[in-house]
């Protein structure tokens, strides 16, 4: 089959590789209908992650089961599924918290499971699943070719940006600043909007996704950033801020924000990955109540709540998908992220 | 009056000073039945924070109003009132949100009030207490000599462990850990047991505070600390840990241990006053999920909540008074408290 490789900064490569075959009993192979290109993806396309051999790549997709384990009873062959970013059971103590990202069975894609078998990346035509009953939901029936981008979101920047409203307590009559305004940035004011915040400032300078965030229900734009963006925010909420913030970036200076910005006793929900060096200042937070709560999403937790709004249209996450592209041109979608000329590519192998 | 100035390092006097006066209109003069020792108290008596002129100190105490402003509403002469470790006016939208901790009129006692007069330490026979309708709630009637510590720690100690529980979102059936047997540790115990949580961890090397801690509501008892002390706690909670740590110390090492014992998407509630330049390890919480909230306890926002179950004797937090003495002994207060030969030291001017 065919499946994205990364063999360093800036070289990806759409490559054969073996088909994947049944061998832990428990998993599924899934053709991939859909894929797409993460921000975290870029780290190895820039060199920020250093890639020491090839890898494979990907891990959001969706796709139709082709074959599953014996011992695979929820899945079944032809079903339409969506995976989350990880491989997980669904049955350890953390998985039954809610909290599948810690998964004591946790796999990676297009890496080695923790039962010894390949898991394939999800930038390709095939992935094996190590957990199918575990990870996979399947859809009922098959969804509509124009429903696809939407059910892909839910494998990782919906469920991710619900994941910081959620940490950060966002409900009915919340006051809300969404700091990043990438796919998982908009998915979080998306989220805010339907959990019922009455108001969602998103703080972004480009006029695209000022625009897109105002679809997803957001009711003011800051465009200034740092003290003067934080002295805006302020402002704007009685003079001390919002509620909650929900931080989607990952660095020192997009925290800082976020923890500045937030009222006394207010949350900041985070779910950009840290990157630098920057720890939390705990004398401020301290003296101000803010606390800080998030993660890596546990979006297989929400695909069930969410999956319904999305099949019938009430959300429609995909509009973060602004190019598509056959998977023969994996390498001009990442170019295209890398560039800035895309929010968010998605792959049809 | 009498009331209590610290000079330098281990250096508590009881001094003449001048009686308080009616000045801003919204004050009280209240006359202090009983006043106690805080373990941020110790910071200046220890000399970690320095003393660089004699300062009034104290900021726990219960009493009886004897003259009240022209603006005052709600207080009356007369009135059993217990005041709050912060002066706040119970109006301002930080203090409405629930957080009058960060009111945005705070003022603390033994300093000058934000409208320019002098608010006595709480450590003195009599108090002016700028926002008497603000910051002083009464008891209905006066109360018997016997309830007097139990509601005294309402305007601290108890506050402050109810908040380090309500940050870590403690509930009915949840899982906790506290870290820290001193009297917030104490009382973390006793509103996470309020708050109906099923197991209660104290992690505890004294006999008598871990006997305490068992009659507040600890079901466990922890002696070990560090790698060690995790270990222990994660196996007590399915090798996972527990949903809710309440730290209640404010070194680095305590709130190591309080980070690395939560489970996976569990939560810190820290009230410990964060000392040393510990900042928090965001990459690990982000990994694990593991929230942090907490903060300088709003304990005013708490009183009305808690003071009818001391008043009825269901809430007996006052036990964490160990040592009872005159005003006049003072320094030994401190002293014993310094030297670990009190939990908490209560005076009686």
């Amino acid at each position: 089959m065919q499946a994205t490789v990364i063999h360093g900064e800036r070289d990806v490569r759409l490559e054969e590789v073996p088909d994947p075959v049944l061998s832990t009993g428990g998993d599924a192979i899934v053709r991939v209908v859909a894929a797409c290109v993460c921000g975290s993806d870029l780290w190895r396309y820039r060199g920020v992650v250093p890639v020491r051999e090839p890898q494979r790549i990907g891990h959001e997709f969706v796709g139709v089961v082709e074959e599953v384990g014996p011992q695979v009873r929820r899945i079944r062959v032809g079903d339409f599924v969506v995976a989350p970013f990880y491989d997980c059971d669904m049955t350890c103590a953390n998985c039954v918290n809610g909290v599948s990202s810690s998964c004591l069975a946790r796999g990676s894609w297009g890496a080695t499971d923790p039962m010894g078998a390949f898991a394939d990346g999800g930038q390709g035509q095939y992935v094996r699943v190590p957990h199918a009953d575990g990870s996979l939901v399947a859809t009922p029936g098959q969804p509509d070719a124009a429903l696809v981008p939407h059910v892909l979101t839910l494998a990782d920047v919906m469920g991710t940006g619900h994941h910081a409203a959620l940490a950060a307590g966002v409900t009915a009559g919340s006051t809300v600043v969404v700091v990043g305004d990438g796919a998982v940035g908009q998915c979080a004011v998306l989220a805010a909007s339907r959990l019922g915040a009455r108001r969602i400032v998103i703080m972004s300078r480009h006029a695209d996704r000022q625009s897109l965030a105002r679809e997803f229900g957001a009711t003011d734009v800051v465009e200034e950033r740092g003290e003067e963006g934080v002295a805006i925010v302020k402002d704007l909420f009685d003079g001390i801020g919002p509620d909650a913030v929900l931080e989607c970036v990952g660095t020192k200076e997009s925290m800082d924000q976020a923890t500045l910005a937030a009222r006394p006793g207010g949350v900041v929900g985070y779910v950009g990955v840290p990157n630098g060096g920057a720890e939390l200042p705990i004398r401020r937070l301290f003296s101000t109540n803010v606390g800080v709560r998030g993660g890596v999403a546990p979006v297989r937790n929400y695909v069930e709540e969410l999956l319904p709004e999305v099949l019938d249209g009430r959300l429609r996450p995909g509009l973060v998908f602004d190019l598509e592209l056959p998977l023969a041109e994996v390498a001009e979608a990442y170019a295209a992220m890398d560039e800035r000329r895309a929010i968010k590519a998605l792959l049809h192998p």
